[in-house]
């Protein structure tokens, strides 16, 4: 039994855990032999969007093309994986109703967890003001209504959340339905 | 026998038929079931990189930028077939290089023909000065050196330039060998 293609849409502040519970997602599906492509926010502003700034219009413009790609892949039947913060629900909405297979994954965080983390230090640099249109400080972040999935990364391990993303795949029958294969080793 | 992955670069002067050529090519390739994505120069001036203008500098960014999603796709079994003129020879090697799969087709014809062609006035508009940074009129082509197909469109017809590809691509392997299909029929 073969998987299907779907576009496995992470979306949530920076410092939710996005990039962390995709890159383990993306560590079980290739034991599971999925074909899968991850396209993070960064890989996406080095190589497709390098140029665009933090403005609504631009982050629309770079959320779209991420789109484009994912569908591309998707109805190829590869799990494509993305996980930019995609703050705008009606640009999230756009992109699913292009595409076949897409399924939602909420990282829900508080934003003090989120800033408190601050791994890259951009929380400290848009409260400074050195960074302008930072989401969550003087942007907007609009949550999904009804997302596929919603990880609490505040009080989930990751294991957890990998576990719900996995367990909606093969419910939704994306993948076929395994023993979880790196978490039980 | 399954075919494999490959990026088909088409390149070529504006008019010089890589369009009409990537067409056939893709509906012969569908006849025989496979997995095909056809990235051509307006799709994605469209979805990957509006805004972009015709300077040295945006065209090698927009060639890379179609480089990186022909590869995304190529490298997960589907025939990705690329048709923007991609004019600059450092460009067309680069996405060579880091692509496994990766087959060019020049498709070569005289600058006067492509022009007496001139099937969306764009070398009119060149003429006249409307249009800056036009392929073959004030902007340079870089004809390939090495490339696995030349098509000569002044010459050849359509039928005789596709035959040509897909004997390529079955020579190389990437896909099965067959009789030809829809142009048989």
């Amino acid at each position: 039994m073969q998987h299907q293609g779907v576009t496995l849409w992470f979306t949530g502040l920076s410092g939710s855990g996005k990039t962390t519970i995709a890159k383990a997602v993306a560590h079980e599906l290739r034991v599971r032999h999925c074909k899968l492509e991850m396209l993070d926010g960064d890989i996406v502003r080095t190589n497709l969007s390098k140029g665009l700034s933090f403005s609504k219009e631009d982050r629309d413009i770079n959320v779209r093309r991420i789109g484009f790609v994912a569908n591309l892949l998707s109805r190829n039947g590869v799990v494509a994986i993305t996980a930019a913060i995609s703050p705008y629900r009606a640009i999230r909405g756009e992109i699913r109703e292009m595409t076949a297979n897409f399924m939602e994954v909420y990282v829900n965080a508080p934003l003090e967890i989120c800033e408190s983390r601050d791994v890259k230090g951009l929380y400290a640099k848009a409260r400074s003001g050195e960074l302008k249109h930072f989401t969550g400080i003087d942007d907007p972040y609009e949550e999904p209504l009804n997302p596929e999935v919603v990880c609490y990364t505040a009080q989930e391990s990751i294991e957890e959340s990998v576990i719900k993303v996995i367990t909606e795949l093969e419910r939704l029958g994306y993948i076929p339905v395994r023993q979880l294969a790196s978490l039980a080793a």
